[in-house]
């Protein structure tokens, strides 16, 4: 599927990828060591080396944006927001998923996503225990590598009872939230939980049709909808309008973008 | 935690492991060349490549098995039983997870399981995309291996309230099923969406406590309750008895033995 190219996307300058993946290598650097160690299994559950290891990662993604473009805003969920009114704005999350990440499953994933006037334009989804990598720009096809294969691209879908959908956990939505995500999955082929941001980069390769998910944060989403789109897929709001830092946090991710106006329909916004 | 050695245990002829271990080979390369593949693309959620891999497997771990004991049973989920009153039965389920298998997440497994009267003696859960192996022998600590990391042995957690809970799905319950599941599930301290085989494993290194599900088969169990027990937790039925070929499908694991009698209350047998 052709990738929308956005009619104004600005040119990024050549450091921004390099950075990208210079922050996700060094929020893995932190992370992977954790990872199913004898800490986290002496933790037993209670998350507070993770907390301890997401500001050590976020921190040094702060350190090398500011290194490198000392101009740039950057909001984190540990640190909050620093210069949001810049014209770029790094999101970045290092530890996406933490249930999973505490129970070892290699499904988290370390997110840094930029914005340009608000309008996602990089996003690079890492998982640095399996060492897989989804990289998404603006108007260019995401790459995608991985030990475990898979090739990017969504797949056709035209009809949501042929569609899969995944969401991370039933319990994330807002009593107000229930009645449309339940017309959706009803609708959908089948449902698959759990996910967190893998969910996305699986729809990247086509192996998912739909997410639908709620209480998400710009850091949650920022990285994901340059990989989906460099896909052919679509991220947007339950109202199918592009996500903003002031979304309610309703996230939608089509594979095909055909989907988009049933979907919308049965959340009902 | 000191695996428990039943003590009746009979002992293990040298060829069964080194015959598990192959037939966890044999599924392995059928399967995983289709992992995330274009066919599974294309198949959009359609189970039929998956069954005949699946069948493909279930052949070749047969043929393995009857080439090196003729006089050895075999029950798996594509083939029914051949010789299910022989003193040593096989149980394989060359893909375990189909769900996902299908959408791509690491979490499937390949089960060959062994039992002896009955009993399981010998486990192993194969993740074949991403090399990772538990193996699991009545009275012996259970090995693994995994790029992954992960060190085997079950965490003490003497109280559900501190319980790291897992279940593959809310809607694998039948409805006489829910409210023990739901009385559990508010006594933990939190449950995990997903997983199949795979957190049994997660389990089997410390990472989860509980994990509780219904409608499984045979195959769907019998190499886990090594690979647990052999790292000292337990496998039982919601009653707390050892499983059986005649069991409900009911299935309770805990890390902590500790744990049984106030799951196995909640849960309502």
């Amino acid at each position: 599927m052709q990738p929308r190219v956005p009619a104004d996307a600005p040119p990024l300058a050549p450091g921004f990828v390099a950075t990208a993946e210079a922050a996700a290598d060094a929020a893995g650097a932190v992370i992977r060591p954790l990872f199913r160690s004898a800490l986290l299994v002496e933790a037993k559950g209670d998350a507070s080396p993770v907390t301890e290891a997401d500001r050590a990662a976020e921190r040094a993604i702060r350190e090398l944006i500011a290194a490198r473009f000392p101009d740039h805003g950057v909001i984190g969920e540990e640190f909050g927001a620093e210069r949001a009114d810049a014209e770029w704005v790094w999101v970045v999350d290092p530890i996406d998923g933490t249930r999973a990440f505490v129970t070892g499953r290699p499904l988290f994933g370390s997110l840094i996503g930029l914005l340009h006037r608000g309008r996602p334009v990089l996003g690079l989804i890492d998982q640095p225990a399996a060492g897989e990598r989804w990289l998404g720009v603006a108007g260019r096809k995401t790459r995608f590598r991985s030990p475990l294969g898979g090739t990017v691209g969504c797949r056709p879908c035209a009809r949501l009872a042929e569609a899969e959908l995944s969401c991370t956990s039933p319990d994330m939505f807002r009593p107000e939230e229930r009645p449309g995500f339940e017309r959706l999955r009803a609708a959908a082929r089948r449902v698959t939980w759990g996910g967190d941001c893998y969910a996305y980069g699986l729809l990247a390769l086509g192996l998912l049709d739909v997410v639908a998910e709620s209480t998400m944060k710009p850091w949650d989403w920022a990285a994901l909808v340059p990989v989906v789109e460099g896909a052919g897929g679509r991220v947007t709001g339950w109202n199918g309008r592009p996500l903003t830092l002031e979304s309610d946090g309703r996230v939608l991710a089509v594979g095909d973008p055909a989907l988009l106006p049933e979907a919308v329909g049965l959340l009902g916004g």
